[in-house]
């Protein structure tokens, strides 16, 4: 691949990919799509003949890899995998910049972090958080922590993945925290979402006929995130427009609906037994966001 | 009140509502700020004054408020108590539309349609797809469903409400499964949120700081409903972009960092559970729409 002239003067930065999943391979494609030139790595072997195609230089070792790249980027499947990885390239990686784009737990993260501490390889922590087809797009958001130094150096660089990357601090396992609580949101979402496509479909209700309610509905939510936040912060949820005694009603409704379809409900169960909690705790006439006194109490 | 005459030649029509929650306090609201005369009655006494104070009349018995107007609405929390209250007023429906707004189950919504039927009431049921301070907004979004004459002849009267008026069908309890459909998505979504914010706060990260990236990952909801969706109907669930096994580990990592904290997880539980079913029954390089067989196969 000829490299040509791009208005990113970043573009010259050598990156590594390390680990070429679904995730590792549509960073690696989005350096290569803006002129960087990408090593790529994976632990085993036969991934990454597209990107190879596409101009990619595959390393023989993780090590040679490194060496290869001004900039090290690792995303595989946790933390663990992450260090059995990095063990042998403390040596390699001295003077880099590692951005480990891994997702795992606040606490692990924090192992980590300590490990390339205690082997001066400056250290990002990020967590990606958007869906593969979303790298390289300006919507895509990261979120960072570790080297403030390392971050501002290749941000620039790193825009190639995508145009919002948020540097949260140096707190080690913050990343994690901002990533794991909005996935939490995201998790709860889909699994609603398919649920609720159950219940429809076993009606004789196409769930494409359902989606465009779902789209109506998705509208509110910014609203009730800012809301929900200010009360959970405030530890106040005055509940004049929503009352959790009736919401906990509401959905008492769809999980007898889906009881008697022969569904799971063992999510809505959670979410019902949650809400009752906070009702006995005397939150009835509050709003939803009091359910956090339930989820903090468990 | 003085009636000002308005655009809406239907703001003559008048309406009673029965039920003075949260939500038919705000119906009747918007009922008497659309200039049509509105009649307010409620079970337990004590109720409506702000109403009152614009011009409602309360009526001394629900037999008094529906003679008083050509439409009844009512809401109340469920079916049971709908029964309850319409139980001696079928002489005075008779000829009347009466539109159910209380929601409740697919099954419920069919015994009080099939009540309605034997007594010749002319019925619509519907459902409120929004919460009480978007009512009245041109977003607002209902589902109707019963009978089509009443619709088309109070559709205009009942866009006081909002804009949004959706006429599903005639099939007795198909509001109620659009209106739980959708209603479990949300519930899913609002009950994640909030454990996304137990879990940052129990990190010391203020609610309010996951709030704005809360908002940016609802931005791709949209055409996750579709694509997801599509998947359900057509049964197949191609994950090239997203793999439910990894996504499952991520749910794990929350799992973990939640439960650490000592939060409740049994949402998180149930959710990961019916993924790593899926995973168990070969959809592990599907996407997540493929938990649908999960659910299906309890």
């Amino acid at each position: 691949m000829i490299l040509m002239p791009t208005e990113n003067t970043h573009a010259t930065v050598s990156v590594t990919v390390i680990g070429l999943g679904a995730m590792g391979r549509a960073l690696a494609g989005a350096f290569l799509a803006a002129g960087h030139p990408t090593t790529v790595w994976n632990r085993s072997p036969g991934k990454g003949d597209d990107l190879v195609a596409r101009g990619a230089v595959r390393a023989a070792t993780a090590e040679e890899g490194v060496r290869a790249g001004e900039l090290t980027v690792v995303c595989v499947v946790d933390h663990e995998a992450v260090r059995a990885v990095l063990a042998p390239l403390a040596d390699a990686l001295r003077g880099r910049v590692l951005v480990n784009l891994t997702s795992d737990t606040p606490e692990r993260a924090r192992e980590t972090a300590a490990w390339a501490a205690e082997r001066s390889v400056t250290y990002l922590d990020g967590s990606v958080m958007v869906p593969t087809p979303m790298i390289g797009t300006p919507e895509a958001l990261f979120f960072h922590y570790g080297s403030q130094e390392g971050f501002e150096r290749y941000e620039p660089t790193l825009k190639a993945l995508g145009d919002r990357h948020v540097f949260v601090g140096t707190d080690p396992g913050l990343a994690a925290v901002y990533d794991l609580s909005v996935l939490d949101f995201f998790y709860g979402s889909i699994s609603g979402l398919v649920h609720g496509y159950a219940l429809a479909t076993a009606e004789g209700v196409k769930a494409a006929d359902i989606a465009p309610y779902v789209r109506d509905l998705v509208e509110i939510l910014p609203p009730i995130a800012d809301s929900t936040a200010a009360g959970i912060d405030a530890g106040s949820y005055p509940g004049g427009e929503a009352n959790l005694a009736m919401m906990a009603a509401g959905v008492d409704h769809i999980l007898r609906a889906a009881r008697s379809r022969g569904l799971d409900v063992s999510q809505l169960e959670a979410v019902k037994a949650t809400a009752d909690r906070a009702v006995a705790r005397g939150h009835g006439a509050d709003d939803w966001a009091s359910t956090v006194e339930a989820v903090r109490g468990a």
